[in-house]
């Protein structure tokens, strides 16, 4: 039985998180897919602890064993892996620390799982080409809709697909909050206090309402699907902030749906990439599934339309979809 | 740069029109997967043409000049090639004559493309295992709904979870004729030779109305998902053929959408999968997609619900999930 040897960088909520679930579902997963999974090192920004016969989350939960400095590349460096998970904060301005982490890690020959977004967000492609060279792979689902495997259906499915159009709604918080405008005619603000009431926002809700996170998420789409690396600089970007529960009646007697849409299309002046309020028809798919669901319709020359739906926001499903890349990767 | 040399067994329409594709696109094909597309080889039930320096679709077209008894496993046996494409009849008696190629191809260690159902239907379980034992990989996309990346999903994006129910419509042709009975109060005849006149059905519609080509479909796809080997005589299958338009008329009275729905389900007793007209509730996510597209909902405990929705049927587009499948091989 062949051993996998997983490095967790970030010991916070997540990377903790990950390794009760690895652990719970060793077993299950060796019978899955052949092998054994074992975690040799975890660390956080201040300092970590390697073993090479396993850590235990008992061993990682007493964070005061933890060797000071065995952090960033030095971790990267004295850890025994065969795969980097990095599950650390995401920085949209640097794509720190888990750009680093990755660095460190493609060079060594690891392959690398990514939770945060901003490394891919920001350096996708030549992280994506750095691994390319090294024959190693990186994984990014958590990284965008972690619940809705988009970049499994981009990379995989329509591979060899012309892909002229994506758009969708990639948070799930926003459609809920028009719905209740809607149905409860009442201000962004109460139906924002219903949201966070029921734990369906960031703590900071922000960069769902301003179109941030959706626009996030969308450029790591893009970037995947059209292969480029456009940036949040080129794309149009905005929120739900201003709509009144006047445009919203407006729009409903019109036999509109609002929705915060993003969409990415290749145009004949290059890739064009927008986050806006739009009003759907009511009989437009993307407004008539699930509010809660994330959703994106891909249209390819080759297929017409293709929809994808679902993908609650929990730390479970995230996860869920790192235990799916550890997957994948062992089946390389 | 790298050739792949394919053979492709059947020189009917999908045949050829495979070919032809793959002509078409060897350009572009080179440009984004970085190998050099060649078919070496194609046959027929009566005999083939072999040129290791590949053959055009002009050589092909002149049937004459095919070698007689340069079929079937003396095909494959002679045939200098890494890849078979199967894109022969299919036969869900017997599984010929894909279940053969399949056979003769994995022990020659090619890797093998279907495009017909019968060998995946029947014995999908026992040729992926001596697959795996050749190292070779068998692709199956166009045996089950095409268009729609249904086995894409759940052998990547959800091999890892656990698969609790997966439902969903498999033929476009039913949805279609039981929204016009219901729309235009017509007759299940009078709706069907709409749709023939549309081209929206198979020369012979039989399986199509009677679940039969759903549960084909759907036993793949089962398989797949629950890596078992259920047969037709597992199931329970109904299907549309008697269905009036008072039963439509008063189950929309009632707020109800009828669908030919297939679904499959772990139980206690085992895995359970049925095909039957199901009078789904106006608001559900699959009555409210478009008529035309096919739609699965995959349940995993991991991931709450998943749609996965589109899917024409086409001969373009099993011509495209052919192409990439090839691209998922050349990719290996």
């Amino acid at each position: 039985m062949k051993t996998i040897k997983i490095a967790i960088a970030g010991a916070g909520n997540i990377g903790r998180a990950l390794l009760d679930a690895i652990y719970e579902q060793a077993d299950a997963f060796e019978q899955k897919h052949g092998v054994r999974l074992r975690v040799t090192g975890v660390c956080n920004s201040r300092g970590g602890l390697l073993d090479t016969a396993g850590l235990s989350p008992k061993k990682i939960a007493e964070q005061s064993a933890f060797t000071p400095d065995l952090a960033g590349r030095n971790f990267v460096q004295q850890v025994d892996a065969d795969i980097l998970v990095e599950a650390g904060p995401s920085d949209y301005i640097t794509g720190e620390p888990g750009l680093s982490y990755a660095d460190a890690a493609i060079a060594r020959g690891l392959h690398v799982i990514f939770i945060s977004k901003g490394a891919m967000l920001l350096h996708g492609t030549q992280l994506l080409e750095k691994a390319r060279k090294q024959g190693v792979a990186i994984k990014y689902r958590c990284a965008t809709a972690s619940g809705l495997p988009a970049i499994d259906l981009l990379e995989r499915a329509f591979a060899n697909a012309t892909i002229e159009k994506i758009e969708g709604v990639l948070t799930g918080t926003t459609s809920f909050i028009l719905d209740k405008m809607q149905s409860q005619r009442c201000s962004l603000t109460e139906a924002l206090t219903e949201a966070q009431a029921l734990g369906m926002t960031e703590p900071d809700p922000t960069n769902d309402l301003n179109g941030k996170d959706t626009a996030c998420k969308l450029l790591i789409i893009a970037n995947t699907a059209f292969r480029t690396q456009l940036t949040l600089a080129d794309m149009s970007v905005s929120g739900i902030e201003s709509v009144s529960p006047e445009d919203i009646a407006t729009a409903c007697a019109e036999g509109k749906t609002p929705r915060l849409i993003g969409s990415v299309a290749r145009t004949t002046s290059g890739i064009n990439a927008a986050v806006q309020l739009q009003y759907l028809n009511n009989t437009d798919t993307l407004a008539r599934l699930n509010a809660r669901d994330k959703a994106l319709r891909i249209f390819t020359r080759e297929f017409g339309e293709t929809i994808l739906a679902g993908g609650s926001s929990s730390r479970d499903a995230t996860i869920a979809a790192a235990m799916e890349d550890l997957a994948q990767i062992v089946r390389l």
